[in-house]
């Protein structure tokens, strides 16, 4: 076959996994983040920081709707790339209806796959778009989320205006939004940098523990993380220590010692190598944001900055990437329902 | 190749189109209807209609789900399949965060992709879960969508029991919810009935021309629903003649005009083989719907139903289903915003 390619190994792997025989590159990632985020451990590595939570715009939603614009805009231009250069994009937000992609990405001309899994959607954006590369339907794919703290107080919670207290398992939304080219090839000069490859991944199912407090979503996802995270090493026949880090979207100091105990009951423990983005993007001591950050953007910035970092200087070389979501509605927590949750891994490699 | 499968033949075409080298098939289909949807002329083809609009359930929502629910566990109940059968499941629909989807397929234990296209969710269920399965990264999916007209009024307009009033360009969110299973064969022995193939997709980009008015949906989704299938035209190199029927989701009355109208101003006439499943699925005159049937699950009963039928009798050989989705929100139209629009277009085809 002159293209290199081989389709014809087995794709599927166990249940609920995919092994890529020709991995998609990350060509490349850029992340837009407001100015409570920029003053985090991770501001020095944004590409954007927005002092003004507003951006310029006149309401939350169309900030949301600029800082995905912002990120679409940042990734092309450090790929040297064109809208017309990407054949589809995979977005979402958490708000209804997913105004923030749609008013965001509207002016791009690109054929668009609207996509919801709450704060899972990163690695939902991942996974399609490296199945539809890798498969040989799109040479370049976009994969971007947003989220912005005053939009989702307003969605989920109650608007700030009502200054409402927040219990201390409660996370901050973060203001951003973050993106990712997927290519078939990485035709750049990377030097001594690694070139960065998504291999597989494992879709997650709906986890209901029945949790139905919107302000302790960690503990309602660890049950959605742990079940992704188990079935990826039961689907790939690998345990814990196969990944330099395991790294969950926004489950929060809250969420993240139920994960590890959850994982610990399974015969797995990920104590050592397990991190979270909503623990990474703020100062715990410093910023008052509870337990962590979390949103759609959470998981999104802290991949696009911090985590292509680590695997480009290959401080990182294999990391299983675990945006976890809570999919409640203001609507279903109001009428006394229960909060399904679902966790999204994508296995990415530096190579 | 033992397989038969022919992988190195280009897959994309032209812009934003995708040809199957393998077509994957639908092999089984169900319909879940409301009273209304039951009483109008496709009623006699649906699966189960429920006289009862909540459905025993409490809310409007968690009637939605149930008639998810049972919409998919007819589905796999017609194929003969189980849950565990399916690999991946790819739903959605019209509420905010999609707690029909997500309550409504909790209990599967399927790995679920939720996306997001408003009434056009459907054709992008229908592309991804075809990509999927050609592409060998799944051998069944279930792609699934709902709507509930109660749901929706309260979502986007006014709860029912404000009693307001409806112009005649506003269309009547269908109550139902449509699923098919896409698979990488048919074994079923069909007699002398076709078989049902996917053998291509053109997926929408966003289209805006500014229209502001919720109650007039279908003047917002015609120029999205001519962008796709003008592009279809375009990528495949073909004309309106090389299709039985081009089938739009839920134009309406409203819609349709402006849509022929356009591909005209294209140099395309599809006025001899235009259908809208949101004209099929209500009856004009008797049921006092204004501009036809709209919503996720208008598309999604009519598929389901009258067109699988019609391609199983090989009265339509090869048809472009075309489900169109407006990207509102209340939030959105209330700060005064457009309303983008997409489509999403599906080849299927008779053999």
């Amino acid at each position: 076959m002159g293209t290199g390619n081989d389709n014809n190994k087995p794709k599927m792997a166990g249940k609920q996994s995919i092994i890529f025989q020709n991995p998609p590159f990350i060509i490349e990632a850029s992340s837009i983040a407001g100015k409570k985020e920029g003053e985090g451990p991770l501001g020095s590595m944004f590409d954007l920081v927005h002092e003004d939570p507003m951006v310029g715009k006149n309401n939350w939603e169309e900030a949301e709707s600029e800082l995905m614009k912002q990120a679409v805009d940042k990734v092309l231009q450090k790929a040297g790339l064109q809208n017309s250069d990407i054949r589809y994009l995979f977005g979402g937000d958490l708000l209804g209806q997913l105004i923030a992609t749609s008013f965001g990405i509207a002016q791009t001309g690109i054929a668009t796959f609207g996509i919801y899994g709450a704060c899972s959607t990163m690695g939902e954006a991942m996974t399609l778009g490296a199945i539809m590369v890798e498969g040989g339907y799109a040479d370049k794919v976009i994969a971007v989320t947003s989220s912005h703290f005053a939009g989702a107080e307003k969605q989920f919670r109650f608007p700030l205006d009502y200054g409402n207290q927040r219990p201390y398992s409660a996370t901050w939304t973060v203001t951003g939004s973050g993106a990712v080219i997927i290519s078939d090839k990485d035709d750049a000069d990377r030097g001594n940098d690694a070139k960065v490859v998504i291999t597989g991944v494992t879709t997650g199912k709906l986890v209901d523990y029945g949790i139905k407090d919107p302000m302790n979503m960690g503990a309602a996802m660890a049950p959605a993380a742990c079940e992704t995270i188990r079935q990826n090493f039961t689907d790939m026949g690998v345990g814990p220590d196969h990944y330099d880090k395991i790294i969950t979207g926004d489950l929060g100091y809250v969420g993240k010692n139920i994960l590890i105990d959850l994982l610990r009951e399974n015969g797995y423990d990920i104590a050592n190598n397990h991190m979270d983005c909503g623990i990474e993007v703020f100062n715990k001591d410093e910023q008052d944001t509870h337990a962590g950050g979390s949103g759609c953007g959470c998981s999104a910035i802290t991949f696009a900055s911090f985590i292509m970092n680590q695997l480009r200087s290959r401080t990182l070389k294999r990391v299983l990437f675990v945006p976890t979501g809570a999919l409640l509605s203001q609507v279903s927590y109001n009428e006394g329902n229960t909060i399904p949750c679902i966790a999204h891994a994508v296995i990415v490699e530096a190579m």
